[in-house]
């Protein structure tokens, strides 16, 4: 939480943060001037027990002040000035910049950089601005960062937005069941009532629509994938399928709040009419691993142990996994879930790799979706739900609720 | 253009070009995979003078193959047992895999990284693979970067795809234009059917609808402003604001592709029912040098000129600039223009910086956008074009055509 920056600042010895680039697709930023929609030009500074300020290209005042933060105005650096003095030079004209903005804060020392940036560009800069001021040491944390450390559980504000997006997906999810099921079948598709196909193409542009009407937005798109392209675990399917009967549709949608900011995540699977035997095998067994990891699911308890454990289901149940084969594209082949935020994925990690000392911190908000893939044999099976870790009351809350039912059945006609 | 990258590579003595993260919000990637869909651990390697090769995530396969290069699956380099041998050390096993990377396509050398990523992480990526592998040198381009320079000019695919969104851009203005002279007016302000002020918001509201319904998008949202907020260039509008007569619009409208892509980037303002006397005059004064300066426009020219020339035409006007005045919030305040492409700011600069070395290539596509702001006086002015300098011909096109009327005349009631 952000509450937690000044402690984790302090325990890592950084004297400053500093978050540089657009609000847009940039979490860090977005998460520090609370979503003002700023451009490409931005800083911010924290220094270390002090409150965050924003250095803000003069024409986006007005948006800079819709963070709450202190502004101060950028051109007040004079850019055009130093790169006069550094002849066109502009790396050193910007390493000087940044170095003044830092001095306009009495900010030496450990300062850690953070933001979404064209990475050749900003190891060229911060690399620039360490030659020039022996003073100041650039820290760029890898993983496990400050910021991902105060994301790693959400507070209730955090909670309540992540949850007004989740209760508009699930009414966007109960219109996609229904306009499925609303379409007559012939010959073993879905058709329009000009008898034409109805196709992925026609059903993801109703989904786009839905999403607008409720003000949730698609970022990185969402997967609609029927039949073998749902096999295909990061399959968005093809517009131009027809909607089989008997074909299971993966559909995960990740929407955030329009503008961006926070994600949800969630996927069913479904089949139209009717299941084969062999999906419906797979659907139970992807259930029953769902229903034994999350009630298995405790407050402090390793991460790990809930993918090692959803492994060993399904390879006693005669599917590959990654874990036996890393190259296998059959069986299970993922993890079984992640943290969710302003960042589709972000930690704790229910992941089994070396070195993963994630734990379910009251605070989290996870996936779960365990799901089996068989391309070769035209299916995939993944269900998913979205789970808080309510600090108050140390119990997983589903966010976004919404049957299990693997069939869609079609109306009489 | 594309086919610059091996001239480039080789006059700057680059061995190879990493790209690395999501195609996403992050056109170095978009660009070298088509546009095709992929998720943040991508990995495209373009050898000097050979064809890129693209290191996806195996369940992303099928997003890969539609980028038409050559797919390597990323499980291949079995990352759990880099980092089961590192004993957990993530960043030490990142830095492996992405050596193995290299090693498989038998890079050494100058490895020039691109793509947006978090700044810290990649610092401290970059820094520990060169000590690492004191063989490879990774190189970060600050500014006038090989992808900067490829970008610089268009080639006729890029401007078909620019050509598509304004298009469709235009009829979303045009709707707005129709939507706005609909409305009747009463007490100074433009009203719904049933009486209540229409607002900013409304007006949003249908513009967001109108581009969804010819798939097009507004990733970085759009300038809809009135009044006192038009005179702050960057200042989106406020949703309650209520449109009033004989106020300034200034509405900048910049969209891509459904899904990111090409940017398109055009402005109006407009003036409900009529305009104030010193609205008329700046409009006129920012239409005489749009025109001066676009008539002036030669292949070849250099760009700094273009922003010498209408900070000089304004000043003698008797306007304060930020030539003059580096703080200065009134008068004119940013540069003519610059470069669109899968950004919405590239190169050329029409900006008088020093070391502003950009002259206008054939191929460049680039917008015009001269604008006069007095928010104390609670108006602003800015008329945006595109341009595309026809390397064929050699002369500037516009891209997008629409009129530069001032004041939106209310039908009769």
């Amino acid at each position: 939480m952000k509450s937690d920056l000044d402690r984790l600042m302090s325990e890592r010895n950084i004297d400053a943060l500093m978050v540089t680039g657009s609000a847009h697709a940039n979490p860090a930023m977005y998460y520090m001037v609370n979503g003002a929609k700023l451009g490409e030009v931005t800083v911010v500074i924290k220094k270390r027990g002090e409150a965050p300020v924003i250095i803000a290209n003069s024409m986006e005042r007005d948006e800079a002040a819709k963070s709450g933060l202190r502004v101060i105005d950028r051109n007040q650096f004079d850019g055009a000035k130093l790169l006069n003095e550094e002849k066109g030079n502009a790396l050193r004209a910007r390493a000087r910049l940044m170095a003044a903005m830092l001095d306009e804060l009495s900010i030496t020392g450990r300062v850690a950089v953070y933001g979404r940036e064209e990475q050749g560009a900003a190891f060229a800069l911060w690399s620039e601005l360490m030659t020039m001021r022996p003073d100041l040491q650039i820290v760029g944390e890898y993983n496990n960062s400050i910021f991902e450390r105060a994301w790693y559980t959400k507070d209730a504000d955090e909670v309540a937005r992540i949850r007004a997006v989740g209760e508009k997906t699930m009414i966007v999810v109960g219109d996609t069941w229904d306009f499925l099921a609303g379409h007559r079948a012939q010959d073993g598709v879905l058709v329009k009532p000009d008898g034409s196909p109805l196709t992925v193409g026609d059903v993801k542009r109703e989904i786009r629509r839905w999403s607008m009407d409720l003000n949730i937005e698609h970022p990185d798109d969402f997967i609609f994938a029927i039949g073998r392209d749902a096999g295909v675990p990061h399959s968005h399917g093809e517009d131009s399928d027809p909607i089989a009967l008997g074909q299971t549709i993966v559909y995960d949608i990740f929407p955030t709040e329009a503008g961006g900011g926070y994600f949800f995540d969630f996927t069913r699977t479904w089949c139209v009419g009717y299941a084969p035997p062999e999906v419906e095998k797979a659907y139970h067994e992807v259930m029953e691993i769902f229903n034994i990891a999350t009630d298995s699911m405790q407050a402090g308890a390793s991460c790990a142990q809930y993918q090692k454990m959803t492994n060993d289901y399904f390879e006693a149940h005669g599917h590959p996994t990654t874990r036996t084969n890393p190259k296998t594209i059959e069986g299970y082949v993922h993890s079984l879930g992640h943290g969710v935020g302003l960042n589709i994925h972000e930690s704790p990690r229910l992941s089994e790799f070396e070195g993963n000392l994630d734990t379910l911190e009251p605070g989290v908000a996870i996936t779960v979706e365990p799901g089996l893939y068989y391309p070769d044999r035209g299916f995939g099976v993944r269900v998913e739900d979205f789970l808080w870790l309510n600090p108050a009351t140390k119990t997983l809350e589903t966010i976004g609720e919404f049957k299990k039912d693997l069939v869609i059945p079609l109306k009489a006609m």
